[in-house]
């Protein structure tokens, strides 16, 4: 039997599902198959200007396209306020979700769309790309080694984590749409473990309709005293750094979210930094790692995401539950972050 | 009449010594004349094992020093404690006073210091090297540029920095030892304006006798709506980050206490960085912008000082208050950084 392609449909015209309908066409497993927006001229404008195939369908509302039933999973990409409603009736109509981050506009909000996911036996992802990258698990390997993190030392650990990202992705207020990369990549260096404290910065500048257009934020796990801190921001250059600092060794990058090319991506890397003689000079200077990737780190999210698919359509397994738990998490460090802002920048106590 | 060089001579033997002592001899105007040491013995290692000239006059006491009408000037590389002690006694004696930082342990004490200075027309500066190197002017003169800074944005201006460090170079604690450069960067970058509010990150580490290993802290600027925040730890891999993000660009260094390389030196600089259509990549990777330096930073820092003293001495003119005024105000800024710490991370207002 031959081995057929996911059927994709796109809820939704947002300047990011040009990036994703491409990312659909690339990825082996998948195809697109309709686009949904609120009028079908809209629709049908997003395949022409995008080049599209004639042969995908666009519709004019996205009930209709929740009811065709060929159409396998959606890539949703509205405005965050919209998530639940929409994503639930997706889960409803057995339509497997690949949501735009953030996934909702706070975690209660989020377990109705897992809740709904679960019940239905439908796979959730969020649309983080950059964790699909090869450069991502090269960085988590180095940091699983004690190169990085020494065994030795107390405390133990250490390390500081640092982003700045200013996309012009999202109308949403910066922590949802920057913050929401800076805090997936600071739990992703910490395989997952929540922080203890969640700190505002003691700045935040909002728009007159109080949308927040630059924060930041420090989390603090007790027990290793490791801190990370974050800066996202509407307002300066286009940045996107990371930074990872341990007892042993420091990665640093600075288009973690989109790589600079679509073909290969880097990250310098420094081990055993000492001082020459006389504090004149480093015994070294940081090394670049060079990765290469087949597919632009989009496509490899989709790709995982279909493979996924394609097992529960198979009844080969469920619906593998680790990414939904992730953008969870995500969302629970967002919402603490919102809330020491909101309690005019004191500590929210996580776990 | 042939130049006369600046004779200097050095108090206390600490690592930092051995780095300054050849700056002194490699500066073109200063000559290393004295060292002195609490043991003749000290003294006499000191110049023997630096391969420091036979006509080095070598003492047991720091007053035998201040006490040779022979030496013009003094570099104080003597735990923050004693400063306060010596630095007043060097003034006194009428020697010109570059003094390792931190420059004491609070502003009080500082003030008495540039008091004595001030009083006995006596040229002071403190020994923060990175000022000196030609790579900080070109980088000031990016920044100055509206290249970075936007005019037109409302907040009109927005910069993070941030730094991390961890040199070995002295037995005090991180803020003082380490923190003491990451304030100073972030007050050069701001042209020594003091922030309105210094808030310590809600994390600390110290080690049993309360010596702080690890701190860090925001600073914000109200009108502005800047934000600067830094970390400083004795207990992760050598790290000198500098990042300074502006409307318009962004500036990036990783060695900016102490250069890879002597001969040059070079910082990252993006401007007008955006996205590619479908935000499938950037339109500008950083430029790395090289340096070259004649001479080490160190000994740009003596001669700096040397002229300044030269000119005090052939009364030319006072000595330039400049550089007291920049210490100061790390000072006062480290002192509101430890107070925020020992208040439990509230925030210290400074203006």
């Amino acid at each position: 039997m031959a081995e057929e392609p996911v059927r994709f449909a796109i809820i939704g015209c947002a300047v990011i599902a040009r990036k994703v309908s491409r990312a659909i066409e690339l990825s082996p497993n998948s195809i697109l198959y309709a686009i949904g927006s609120r009028s079908i001229d809209k629709s049908r404008k997003f395949v022409k200007d995008n080049g599209l195939s004639d042969a995908i369908k666009f519709y004019g509302s996205y009930e209709e396209v929740l009811d065709d039933a060929s159409v396998d999973a959606v890539y949703m990409p509205l405005p965050t306020s919209l998530h639940v409603q929409w994503a639930i009736l997706a889960a409803k109509k057995k339509k497997h979700l690949l949501l735009e981050k953030p996934t909702a506009l706070n975690v209660a909000e989020l377990d109705q769309i897992l809740e709904a996911c679960e019940s239905n036996g439908v796979q959730f992802m969020d649309g983080s790309m950059w964790l699909h990258h090869p450069r991502s698990d090269k960085m988590k390997a180095l940091l699983s080694d004690t190169t990085i993190w020494s065994d030795h030392f107390e405390p133990p650990e250490f390390y500081e984590s640092n982003i700045r990202v200013r996309p012009d992705l999202d109308a949403l207020g910066a922590l949802g749409d920057v913050g929401w990369y800076c805090i997936g990549a600071i739990l992703w260096a910490k395989n997952y473990e929540l922080p203890k404290t969640v700190t505002a910065l003691p700045s935040v500048t909002k728009n007159k309709d109080g949308v927040i257009l630059a924060c930041g934020s420090s989390f603090q796990w007790t027990e290793t005293k490791q801190v990370a801190t974050f800066y996202c921001s509407f307002l300066s250059n286009v940045s996107m750094d990371l930074a990872i600092y341990g007892t042993n060794g420091s990665i640093r990058l600075r288009d973690f979210i989109i790589p600079y090319s679509e073909s290969s991506a880097s990250f310098d890397f420094t081990t055993g930094a000492k001082f020459l003689d006389r504090h004149i000079g480093w015994n070294v200077k940081p090394a670049n790692v060079e990765v290469a990737s087949e597919l632009p780190q989009e496509a490899l999210m989709v790709q995982e995401f279909a493979k996924l698919v394609k097992k529960v359509k198979n009844s080969e397994s469920r619906p593998e539950r680790k990414w939904g738990d992730i953008s969870r998490k995500n969302q629970i460090v967002l919402d603490a972050v919102k809330k020491s802002i909101d309690l005019g920048f004191k500590p929210v106590e996580l776990c």
